[in-house]
């Protein structure tokens, strides 16, 4: 880490996504800040993968903060509704998935954009994807660059003409399989990291849910084979 | 309360300003839901003015959220810096004002929005004002109408064509008078809010930070005698 690099916050849940977007920041020559959340979802697991995944990029900082999305209810992630699971990838419909958060991404964006300020930081990045993740509304380019704009009207740095913030989505039209070989390259050790939204007692990834199907097709399409253990069933080379 | 009434998210911290929005989110027909934050403020006396308001109110549901702003540090009314004190308003300089918290309505209107989807509610109401609180970027009216586009393209409801969010701000033209005068009409009892920086451990507001000035000279403005006790000095009739 040398003084004059640009500072970047990234948002890092510890999944597959978020760990090869701190990966390529990092690549592109930023100072990393991680930022992960801790907020009600029923396996606190995701943000020891986080930790995890920090300390072996070397992040210059990471801040764990703690918010109450069940306050609000309304979502599988975060209260009492099954996880739906699927024996193939093909059950997977179009819909609005059950484990959508109300508000998600922009609550972590508004706070991306806070430590982003404290920082002195221009830059966030955010492991969103339109390709597999197309029923959130929140992880569309355009919301991206509506929340971008809004962002820069928001802070004593847009009002003095500073330092605009940019949110960068490198992921954004990449298939898993895209980014599994783009994170490869960049030596991405994927057994530190994990994506089930409904993981064993023992952290071993269910195998059936959205996020563990659409991992282990991810890793099938790229040829390779997932480092991870599954629970139930294994990754397929 | 009837059924077929409009829902709304009224975000309300106690003061005098929150206070009036919700009288003015009531006198339009909305049945109001309150949504206020516990965010390391020095004086969290605030969060049971708003609990004390909310039920005055009867509003229909009070949200209290914990976030940790203090993450990020940066600014007085979260971090360790002095609350500035003035002997008069013409002290008070164009500058913003160090008891700026980074990107906080941008992050309250975030849980704004996460709180109106669960509840399918359309409308927000916050009470920013862009005469009195220049300062602050997040409070002028292109920064809300950007959040409110960003908003829309946030959600379950603006990608089904359902029922687009508006974020509402009655207060965002008016002077502190305008706002009281405002209020009055609605007999909104003052006595009940507190809008003090830096209060007395019994909740005495202190007279000479910027918000108890502002507050002063509104009530002065506004002709009428503010109904709170004042620690150091009074409120003028």
């Amino acid at each position: 880490m040398t003084a004059n690099k640009p500072k970047a916050v990234v948002l890092l849940s510890g999944g597959l996504d978020s760990t090869t977007i701190l990966a390529i920041a990092q690549s592109r020559g930023y100072e990393t800040y991680a930022l992960t959340f801790r907020y009600g979802q029923r396996h606190t697991q995701e943000v020891e993968h986080a930790r995890r995944v920090a300390k072996a990029f070397e992040a210059a900082g990471h801040v764990v903060v703690d918010i109450d999305l069940r306050a609000f209810g309304g979502s599988a992630l975060t209260g009492d509704l099954e996880v739906p699971k699927h024996h193939s990838i093909d059950e997977i419909d179009d819909q609005i998935p059950v484990t959508y958060v109300p508000a998600r991404n922009t609550i972590f964006l508004s706070f991306a954009l806070a430590y982003a300020e404290t920082l002195g930081a221009g830059d966030v990045f955010i492991g969103v994807n339109a390709v597999d993740y197309s029923g959130y509304p929140d992880c569309r380019p355009e919301y991206i660059a509506a929340f971008q704009r809004m962002a820069n009207l928001a802070t004593k740095a847009g009002v003095e003409g500073r330092q605009a913030l940019t949110i960068h989505t490198p992921l954004i039209e990449m298939s898993k399989s895209e980014i599994i070989r783009t994170g490869l390259a960049l030596k991405v050790d994927y057994g530190l990291t994990s994506t089930c939204y409904d993981p064993a007692p023992d952290g071993a990834p269910c195998g059936e849910c959205d996020a563990c199907l659409l991992r282990l097709k991810g890793f099938e399409e790229a040829g390779v084979v997932d480092p991870l253990r599954y629970g139930k069933i294994k990754g397929k080379g």
